[in-house]
């Protein structure tokens, strides 16, 4: 395989020459470009990407910490993350951090001894000491870690009050918000637009706290259905909570959408596999990941952020769930 | 931070030693390597991977190479070929192909580069020319790519006879199978047991093609149901499409398992969501992605492989689209 001695003598310059090409720092004449550029391909030569990084202390790889990637949201993100970092020339190491903050504090550390170029990180601990002393770039991603932090996430206010005014508008009187967990900002605020849709109305409403796992909330949607058999509808903070709802209320025999509604939080794609289709409040994902992507390479490459927060609004997709009269 | 002359300077020794211990060559006394555990950690020394990397031409870096991450099967075996790899010191880089033998090639080139220690790869490509001069070990998993690569995969004939036996014993009369691609050899085998289960049985049978896409699924499902009313049974080859197949079914007005009963074909998490919950053959995922990525640690850490070929038993979960009377 040639080497940069060979890509130097077939250009006709120094190897000094060619690393600076290789690392684009310094000037270089356009023929000296050119004649490398030809080299390179003549050659078939491929810079060795690790001894490139001892000097530049930094590879392309950037490490997207998730919870756990089986959960149905966290596939979709990665496909985005990875698309964009791709077509920059950036690939991912993949981590699934259990919302253990050991896990993720050895992942950080073992990373960070690779010369990660940076971090996308989704993480669910309300205390995360260890990202406070990182020495490379760092994006949140669906949730803040702290105020310095560059975040992208939904508007998760707006989005729950669009879900819940929905249910309204389709007749629910009895509605209960299965809610994520408490503390965790994303889930606070869905609470929060929750609220803001049913104050004033004339509802009953309850709010429930309810893991985002499919069993438990499996587990809860029994309970509330057996101790209120009047309820009418479910804003559910999370798509799979709302399947899980789903499921059970249809086993309890309870008729969906005729005699309970559900409207789920997320837009996973397993929404449009369950009978009847789910109707939810769905986060634009994709855009997510690309965003967040983008923010940090910019950050990477030393180039300023115009904005540190971006919101990135959800829309409503009406399936089978509901029924408007 | 602390750099290898602190470690050596604190242990007592010289530079070179503390390397060889790093690299894990060489004579070294069992005071020496005291000293330096020792020394490593009252400094917190963290060795320099890339640096290390150069001279023993490793990272420990695992390449996971999966069609599309956003397809139910890969999140659950992405999760184990991680867990299994931190759990030996190696991380992934998760890598989509979206079946395209460029984007394969292209990222195999990347993180060859990288000085990757190895590939997983899942590959639905019939004809993979690129993975014949890899320097790297590498493992397939799910189906196996050439004769010279260890592969995992499961018992794709025993698992497909098993689900249309179940089917047949529930009394199915009329049975669809809804196969994989064509020379795909794992979608070849489940067609080659579910002709096993029904040969010289009193049933009618037909086969039909159908990707791996619950859109396209949905579509074929319609026009069978359509044009064959007399179905009264679907083998589908992955659970994707037999959740398209329930979901079509129930949309028609046909009641599944009353009328129409389905068994599919993977095991993933979203079967046990649907209503009712789907019977399926059920391949052990986990337990694939973990011995794969045994597999080729061994391969990397220069200890022969016993088996260079695995086959994982499928199991048959029932649940509500079959009813045994």
């Amino acid at each position: 395989m040639a080497n940069i001695k060979d890509v130097a003598k077939h250009a006709g310059v120094s190897v000094a020459t060619v690393s600076r090409f290789l690392n684009k720092n310094g000037y270089l004449s356009d023929d000296a470009k050119e004649n490398i550029e030809e080299a390179i391909a003549a050659l078939n030569y491929r810079p060795n990407q690790v001894a490139r990084s001892l000097s530049t202390k930094q590879t392309n790889l950037i490490g997207l910490i998730v919870p756990d990637i089986t959960n149905p949201f966290f596939p979709e993100l990665a496909r985005a993350v990875e698309d964009t970092a791709l077509a920059h020339g950036y690939t991912i190491v993949l981590c699934n951090s259990d919302e253990n903050a050991e896990k993720e504090e050895l992942y950080i550390n073992m990373l960070t001894q690779k010369y990660v170029a940076g971090f996308i990180v989704t993480t669910n601990l309300l205390k995360a000491p260890h990202y406070e002393d990182i020495s490379v770039p760092i994006v949140a991603l669906d949730r803040a870690i702290n105020s310095t932090i560059p975040t992208v996430s939904t508007d998760n206010v707006e989005g729950a009050r669009l879900g819940t005014e929905y249910l309204l508008t389709c007749g629910a009187k009895n509605i209960v918000c299965m809610r994520g967990p408490v503390g965790l900002g994303l889930a606070d605020d869905r609470v929060k637009g929750f609220l803001q849709a049913t104050s004033g109305e004339d509802v009953e409403t309850q709010v429930v706290e309810c893991p985002f796992s499919f069993e438990i909330a499996e587990k809860i949607t029994e309970k509330i259905l057996l101790e209120s058999p009047e309820i009418d509808g479910i804003f559910a903070s999370s798509d799979t909570s709302a399947i899980a709802a789903l499921k059970v209320a249809q086993a309890m025999g309870r008729k969906v959408p005729n005699d309970l509604q559900i409207v789920g939080f997320d837009g996973v794609q397993l929404g449009k596999m369950v009978s009847p289709g789910l109707t939810t409040v769905a986060q634009n994902i994709y855009k997510m990941g690309a965003s967040a992507t983008k923010m940090l390479i910019k950050m990477i490459e030393d180039d300023s952020l115009q904005e540190k927060n971006v919101t990135v609004s959800a829309e409503l997709i009406v399936r089978g769930t509901t029924r408007k009269d």
